[in-house]
């Protein structure tokens, strides 16, 4: 995309630093009252008054977290801004603020970056954070952006990867497995427009696949939801490195076993059958795929009515006995050990 | 230095993401009564009470803001957190806590993520700041590394760049210039030994020059100083691309005239010898060399009899009237536009 000859192009250099800072984020607004100063000092200045402050950071580096090829740089600013506000709402936290970095290198123009903040913007404006600072650098390769997310929170509300008692239920929202079927598609894709770069891709069978791998959301209106229905989770994380992985980490936090059952796992349809036509199996995606961004917490058995039959919240398993394993129990009713085959971006 | 053979080298990929995190955070301990909850979690959570919370964030990219064929690592993690934590001083505020995200390439051993970190404990140890998260990855090419710091403030002491008045004392600590041609000392040994690797450099002479390049302090005990004191900044930034840049940001946020006479500007011996050696100006190299992590502040001039004759600061100039521009006042009594010459990653 960026390779169109036809696009305008301005480079960066002409800008500089301070110059480039400032068209990139003038049309950004302040709407939250914990923003004393956003950008445009040495440092941010915010009053969380009686709440507490939370906090969480991450790096994107081009090559290992996204391919441009076939990720639009308007969704990959929404989606750098998604992952970490999808942090702040696993903390069962409001999101308030971000500051964004990023270094490029000279073959992006103005235009590239315009289009990076335009999906930067829009994940601001959706989910009512303000953009209160960052750096704007050059690099030797590629495209790295580092987010970091803050929000606030009622001591009494924050849930930590801690907070697990033993039979509690565990609850996951919406569905598994869509992003990383969405991945598969794209990468398909991307070897058939090599070998032809005529062929015009249907990607319409896989739209809900692919949408959740390029524009996925931070459930912040799970954390609404919850507060809705006076529902108080005992341990929350986000599921950004697939089912497993994060149960992994309750489970060692909280000291405690979980068993997961297998037929209990939230699949779209869409995502069954992409798993069908690429002979994958769904559950290994759900375990391990990764990038869902859905929320995975425990629940106080007593607090199940509150929750029952909604069509966005499914109980998959429970907590077991302190220091003991977790477990996923299959369709056939064996206990299998769960293993972190999340992704990681060492192997 | 990573080309060191004899070295113990441990693959990276061994330990995994999460193993990583752990290893290079084991050893750092947990001081602030503000971290309530460090690394760990999905998010950092903080308490501030009835301060003001203050954050800053910068990316440093390997061969664009460091050289690693002259920059240790252990160093290079001092000088990560220093800059940051210059920026938190800078509003006036005591740093608090920072996360630290890295981006590697295979081409690093453990052991080199360990002497970084071991530069990073050594910096929270000596200024009293957690680390309280972050995120580790892997690169295609090279080390990043984004810092995000974190303050406190009340808020009757926090010192904006805004705030300056007509006729303010124009203040600055230590010394300018030396991290500059601390560079030019490195880049200088760095081609000697292109030619001839068996040279042996003397860097003794420039040991005050090169110090400052290779490990900065940021000026915590200059905030605690104008607290001794009982000394208020109307307005103050860090030094972090030259004088000149500074002193712009400063007139342009407070929208008010300065006037810097260059016969104030404090420079170390050592800097005007090796100026003289390198044949560059000595007065151009405070304005636009960088990399000081000095203060530079606004005074009310009735605060002068409390910071007069101390040897840690230097009156350079003052405040003019709204909306003029910031001169140079040259030794021959001409006023010079000041122009931002400052260092920018760009060009």
């Amino acid at each position: 995309m960026l390779e169109d000859k036809d696009q305008e192009r301005t480079s960066i250099e002409k800008l500089g630093e301070f110059g480039l800072i400032e068209h990139l984020t003038k049309d950004f607004k302040i709407e939250q009252k914990s923003t004393i100063k956003g950008i445009g000092d040495d440092a941010t200045v915010l009053d969380f008054k009686d709440k507490k402050a939370v906090i969480s950071t991450d790096l994107l580096i081009e090559g290992v977290h996204f391919d441009l090829s076939y990720m639009p740089l308007k969704h990959l600013g929404y989606k750098a801004v998604m992952v970490n506000l999808s942090d702040i709402y696993a903390m069962n936290a409001t999101a308030t603020q971000i500051t964004i970095s990023i270094a490029v290198s000279n073959r992006f123009p103005l235009e590239a970056l315009e289009e990076l903040y335009a999906g930067v913007a829009m994940a601001c404006k959706t989910y009512n954070v303000d953009l209160v600072g960052g750096d704007t650098t050059s690099s030797k390769t590629g495209l790295m952006i580092s987010v970091t997310a803050i929000g606030e929170a009622n001591e009494v509300n924050i849930a930590y990867r801690s907070g697990a008692k033993p039979n509690d239920l565990l609850v996951v929202s919406g569905d598994l497995g869509a992003a990383y079927m969405g991945l598969q598609v794209l990468e398909r894709e991307k070897e058939v427009f090599k070998v032809n770069p005529n062929s015009q891709p249907d990607l319409e069978p896989y739209s809900y696949l692919v949408e959740r791998q390029l524009k996925p959301e931070a459930r912040k209106d799970i954390i609404e939801l919850l507060k809705k229905l006076d529902v108080h989770p005992t341990s929350m994380i986000d599921i950004s490195d697939g089912l497993s992985s994060e149960i992994l980490h309750l489970s060692k936090s909280s000291r405690l076993g979980i068993d997961l059952y297998e037929d209990k796992i939230p699949l779209d349809p869409t995502v069954i059958a992409a798993c069908e036509e690429f002979k994958m199996d769904s559950t290994l995606i759900a375990l391990s795929g990764g990038e869902d961004y859905e929320l995975l917490f425990t629940l106080d058995q007593k607090e199940f009515p509150k929750i029952k039959g909604n069509p966005n919240l499914t109980v998959v398993g429970h907590t077991t006995g302190k220091d003991e394993d977790a477990f996923l129990i299959s369709r056939n009713n064996t206990k299998i050990p769960l293993t972190a085959q999340g992704w990681n971006s060492f192997t």
